[in-house]
């Protein structure tokens, strides 16, 4: 475990107070495992999944964008096996009329008598275990028919290998090339839970990479890696991420091999992202349930294969989950609990704040004028002026904003402000004139997590 | 009908051609109504996204960010007015089995004679018109019981109003204050179409603009101009978009005024946008049905109200096809016809192209050099040598790439390039030093449709 200040209840708490997260549905009683983002919640994730595509699209020339449907034909659920397997064994009791998870039967609890275990009261009349498929099922047209069925996607990637042929043909691709996508994926599990670490509805990033069969593995190694450093550029500690090789038993039905990119939440050791090589299996399977062929056939060497599939699948829910365990801090200043998030600057949710001292003497119009010109910048600034400045501080501190830019009486005097930095908690003197320049430098900087040393 | 050359079947293939939007599903004979946004698709639809952003959250101080979920409790459904009201009247042909809307019986066909009407033809069986609710339902936990029935949102609003609250309370926001969120919702229509203007699933841009009820009707036309402005600023011609009042007879339930935004489509003039007064109907249902106070007290006035709602809410595949028909343009160069998106250069998917002339004569080499420094430069760039320089452009042009960068002969000698320009067709040779911030200075330039003229 973490040798942190940092619960899971902390983060819940802070997510609320500051409002990045909230319960769904809140004003009327809430609903299972479903969450809001708010307004800090909201820049937050945006800059993550900029972050990511950036990494996928903008610093690459092989892979392409790809945005697919959520409904997609119901054959493709077929195909990727998902509706003959993607299911959870549950118990009933025929008692308490409670359903259990069959593997997970020890950690559950009697509905009757809620203080024994399903099987120990004497009462209790468990059913075999049943499988239950974990897609969101609908219709579409305006009555149920077996026609008309259709699924909520378990996950993007099957939207991806569908366009793959799309890809090939129209965005002129061969092997090796990537198709990235981020979208909602839902499944209906009965026991989610752990706060934004697991959902109903989910945010995924992946990227589906077709390789020739045999550099499919160093192309996984290559991904391995990438990934990892993805994470601890962004300012992840190194010590609180891990590769972790799935064992055999573990690997899913279509992997040849899969390692998890694990984070220390403070639930422990836990996925943060998965890292598959799918082999054929996707194309194979689709291309037998369509009729069309799903291989590449290379002018020059006359080959002709079906592409081996590498798979970064990463959360995005977990992954902001992961940036704020990591960037959360406590320290003690001049006696005062200071709560802080120290965020990588590119995903800082507000990247300056601009506060006047005091409401008045001409502080306020000059903060202002400061705060717009920030914002024309391109920079995502706040400006506030209500309450004690050290207040406003740890506001900001809380919601992880890099800088505060302070205009007091001396500005007035000499066009200079205070820069406040989160980390160091150092304030210069700086000249209005310069402060574009020295933020927009300070912010693009290399970064080295303040907590490297935690 | 516009004077002008775009039809809907040119921009259909077009957006095939050049990888924009696929049917979804297509290798499994498509699903109905359903699209897929390929490469340049994302980047298009992530700038026309990001620019709705930058207008509501980055350029205002009034207006915080939201992502709600796609489930939410199903009262919320009740209050909101869609579990009763949101539905389309059907009818049955007993005969030919087919379902046509009550509405547009009159453009149905008999699904036995398909050249004659329903109705028109003598074995035809109407029923009486049926209401049929247009929400995709769908049930949590494993399996359907009447507790567990749930619906996905049929618009994003909602999930707006159940976090009002939150807002007022942990953003410390009060009237007038905005909620902005850009999601999908989901709409079980069986007459839809028109390509990306009517879909099934769909990403909407709404925002919930809450106000003292006396400044509600200056608000709406606050909103209304901002609007239309927003689009006009991003190239579309202000003859192609104009606002359209509804009567009297068309308001919604909830609406005492609304306005939609119309395009002038291929398909002619179509709403965009609808920016509407929806007043105090909204807080006021989910006050009632969840039993909290949904009101504004100002502490220092000792008002208490619900405030009122502006909303414009906007469909981003509607936006995406707008500006595709309005950048659309065909010209003769030399005798060859050109198809061109004069996108606006925010809006374009790539902003600049570098091709080496020959493929050879370490001029790859150089055009490649830049390339990596556009791309670190956070320019979305492209690298293209393959096939003759005009070809290049033209596959350029068909993408609405506003630059051109060429590595020739000479580029090798003095280090200049061609600067291309997509719409003016002009090549002006610039130093490869004085590029970056050439290309940087155009990019931000104020910038007027090529076409308005037109």
């Amino acid at each position: 475990m973490p040798s942190d200040l940092v619960t899971m209840d902390k983060i819940v708490s802070l997510c609320k107070r500051r409002g990045f997260v909230f319960p769904a549905s809140e004003i009327y009683g809430g609903i299972a495992n479903t969450y809001d983002y708010g307004h800090y919640g909201v820049l937050l994730k945006n800059n993550v999944v900029g972050a990511w595509w950036r990494a996928m699209i903008q610093e690459r020339d092989d892979i392409v964008a790809l945005d697919s449907a959520i409904v997609q034909h119901p054959r493709t659920w077929e195909a990727s096996g998902h509706l003959a397997g993607f299911t959870d064994p549950l118990i009933d009791c025929k008692t308490c009329k409670k359903r259990f998870r069959a593997d997970h039967i020890e950690e559950g609890q009697c509905g009757r008598k809620p203080s024994k275990k399903p099987g120990e009261t004497p009462e209790c009349e468990l059913t075999e275990a049943r499988e239950f498929n974990l897609m969101f099922e609908t219709s579409i047209g305006p009555v149920k028919d077996a026609g008309s069925t259709v699924y909520l996607r378990p996950e993007t990637a099957q939207g991806i290998f569908l366009n793959f042929k799309n890809v090939l043909q129209f965005a002129r691709r061969k092997p090796p090339f990537g198709i990235a996508q981020v979208g909602k994926s839902f499944r209906n599990e009965i026991t989610p839970g752990n706060f934004v670490f697991r959902t109903l509805e989910f945010e995924q990033m992946e990227m589906e990479f077709f390789v020739a069969p045999a550099e499919a593995q160093q192309w996984h190694e290559h991904w391995l890696k990438a990934r990892m450093d993805w994470y601890t550029e962004l300012g992840i500690r190194p010590s609180h991420v891990k590769l972790r090789p799935h064992e055999a038993d573990e690997l899913s039905h279509y992997s040849s091999a899969t390692s998890d990119v694990e984070y220390l939440y403070p639930i422990g050791w836990s996925e943060l992202e998965g890292i598959a090589n799918r082999g054929d299996f996707d194309l194979t399977q689709h291309a037998q349930f369509s009729g069309e062929k799903l291989e590449y056939f290379d002018q020059q060497s006359g080959e002709r294969y079906v592409p081996h599939v590498i798979e970064p699948a990463a959360g995005v829910g977990r992954s902001v989950l992961a940036f704020l365990c990591d960037a959360y801090d406590e320290d003690d200043l001049g006696g005062e609990l200071r709560t802080v998030l120290k965020l990588h600057p590119a995903l800082a949710p507000v990247k300056v704040a601009v506060l006047p001292l005091v409401r008045k003497d001409g502080q306020p119009e000059v903060a202002r004028e400061l705060h717009a010109a920030f914002k024309r910048a391109g920079l995502q600034s706040e400006y506030d002026e209500g309450g004690s400045i050290g207040k406003r501080y740890r506001r900001q501190d809380e919601i992880g904003t890099p800088y505060g830019v302070t205009v007091d009486h001396q500005t007035l005097e000499d066009r200079t402000v205070t820069l406040r930095d989160r980390d160091t908690l150092t304030q210069e003197r700086v000249a209005i004139d310069e402060l574009p320049g020295q933020l927009s430098a300070r912010l693009a900087a290399p970064w080295r997590s303040p907590k490297l040393a935690a």
